[in-house]
């Protein structure tokens, strides 16, 4: 089998790996039938996260059931699976209150930017459609798996309701899928904080009601002449850095919400400064498994189309290349397609 | 008149001062029925919170209206009152969301620990009384003033529910109380952290069914033993140190509730550590203001007696003891009767 493996700053590599194979009895193989690069792939892509070793990349997919270990009882051979990033048992109390990517049997799925994948907990890990997919909807089933859970999550974390203002910190795909999340929950206004034409042109596609271009104070600023010098109710965090946390805490109403959904890097907050905010702060990584469902039905009910993140669409054997064009910002997302890989 | 002021770290003074006049037509002077020294009076005393001049203090108070200015609606002389250390319009849209204490009007009070006081905004920051209430409520009605309050927020930020497990970080005035608070709201289990016997004994009558001695991660060590190893559902930070807020965070399952009502002193949270802790985090200046009705009520209809508290009664102008015996924890919280002061 080949699979990608991050061997240093910016060395991507395709290469031939050991096919996985069940290792416990819960366990799913799953064929992908698509694949793609996150965000937060461009940490240890830039060297910004340390790896101690060569690493597999790759925590989304969909694809199709190979085989299962023997006690796995809800996924069968040959159905179309999505799965989150973290792994979860969807039975312990903490996945049962909705919170599955903090599992107390969490794993965080890696080596899955490969033509085959080994998804532990598979009963509690994947939900599998009823039938087989039509092609043109696997980027959209892709996108539930992290990216538009995430956003989904960042929405609901910062409290979406029907007639909110809402602003998007971010212009990333994450933060694109905010706007969408945001938008199918109701939102009034949903304001995106962007640079970059096309990525404004797709947020407003989504969902997005105003764009602004000023960052920092500026941004923050604007935001308050947006909404009577109070702030919004909900701010959806999805960059990760001191400056974008500082940019959300401070666009927000005393008494709304913060939502933060990208591990944040080097991000210390001020206690004294976070209590006179007086705002909600909610995050973590997202518990996709917990939106799984619906999100797959809003997707084969033509109801949203998140797949439009991917703006490049490459042979998995290329993904270096989708690493340096997300790198140099000329894709927003990139879509791999094992088809080809061995 | 006499009032309190605060000259250097220890050194408190009770002196001749102005006597407040109505400055503004939405003010009212009330005339004194008790007052008291709150935890937080305490960082400038030991010099924990530099000031910069002689320094007029007290923030919780009741009593009766003596004057009121000529815009002033709801409130009449003659009125039994209380007010929230935070002034408020109440008709703004941070107060009709609740966040009474974030008020575009706001000013914190200051200078009620003496006869007399000044209180802007009157028909928005005080509760009137139908009738003046009997002497013996008067310290519960003064605990509604700020921290009753306060430890009801501390509750209510945390998504204290029926049937819930509950952690209180800290066996101050603010904590015994948000355990009587989480007892109202239906907590089946509380869990206060103290070391100190007559702190214990009121927090048991106040509605802790478990009390903690250990602290740092021996603390959550022992909260995680009594939780099935996940933590739990709610936690009350009521101290404000670096130390008690981390204590809390670590307490907290994922998915739970941290709440943070007392300022922060030289906390700083890590964005990553608090990311994966999976927790809403949400505190601030406490909105008594929301609160008071309901509070004020409960003490008349004779639900909660918060006035317990006291455990230290001494005039007004004994004041620097009331500080000296909570600085040096002899006293949980005192009280000071304006009898006898000008």
């Amino acid at each position: 089998m080949q699979g990608t493996v991050l061997y240093a700053p910016r060395d991507v590599r395709f290469e031939e790996r050991e096919e996985p194979k069940i290792a416990q009895p819960t366990d799913a193989i799953i064929r992908l039938s698509a694949t793609c690069i996150c965000g937060s792939d461009l940490w240890p892509y830039r060297g910004v996260q340390a790896i101690a070793q060569p690493t597999p990349m790759g925590h989304e997919y969909c694809g199709i059931v190979e085989e299962v270990g023997r006690e796995v009882r809800n996924i069968r051979p040959g159905q179309f699976v999505v799965g989150s990033f973290a792994t979860s048992d969807n039975t312990c109390a903490i996945c049962r209150d909705g919170y599955q990517s903090s599992c107390v049997h969490r794993e965080f799925m890696t080596a899955a930017q490969a033509s085959l994948l080994r998804v532990p907990l598979a009963d509690g890990t994947l939900v599998a459609t009823n039938d087989l997919p039509p092609e043109e909807l696997i980027p959209s089933l892709l996108a539930t798996s992290d990216v538009l859970g995430t956003g989904w999550f960042a929405a609901d974390a910062a409290n979406v309701k029907p007639g909110n203002t809402v602003v998007v910190v971010g212009d990333g795909a994450v933060g694109l899928l905010g706007a969408l999340s945001a938008r199918q929950m109701g939102a009034e206004r949903i304001i995106v904080m962007s640079r970059h034409a096309s990525r404004q042109k797709l947020a407003r596609e989504f969902g997005a009601t105003d764009i602004i271009a000023e960052r920092g104070n500026d941004g923050v600023a604007r935001i308050k002449e947006l909404t009577n010098g109070i702030g919004a109710d909900s701010v959806l965090e999805c960059v990760g850095t001191q400056e974008s946390m500082m940019q959300a805490i401070e666009s927000t109403r005393p008494g709304g919400y913060v939502s933060y959904v990208g591990v944040p890097h080097n991000v210390s907050l001020d206690g004294e400064q976070l209590f006179y905010s007086h705002v909600h702060l909610h995050g973590g990584p997202a518990p996709v498994r917990r939106y799984l469902p619906e999100l797959i039905n809003l997707v084969l009910n033509g109801k949203i189309n998140p797949g439009k993140v991917f703006d490049l669409t490459l042979p998995l054997n290329q993904v270096a290349e989708g690493y340096r064009a997300m790198d140099e910002r000329r894709a927003i997302k990139t879509l791999l397609h094992p088809n080809g890989a061995r």
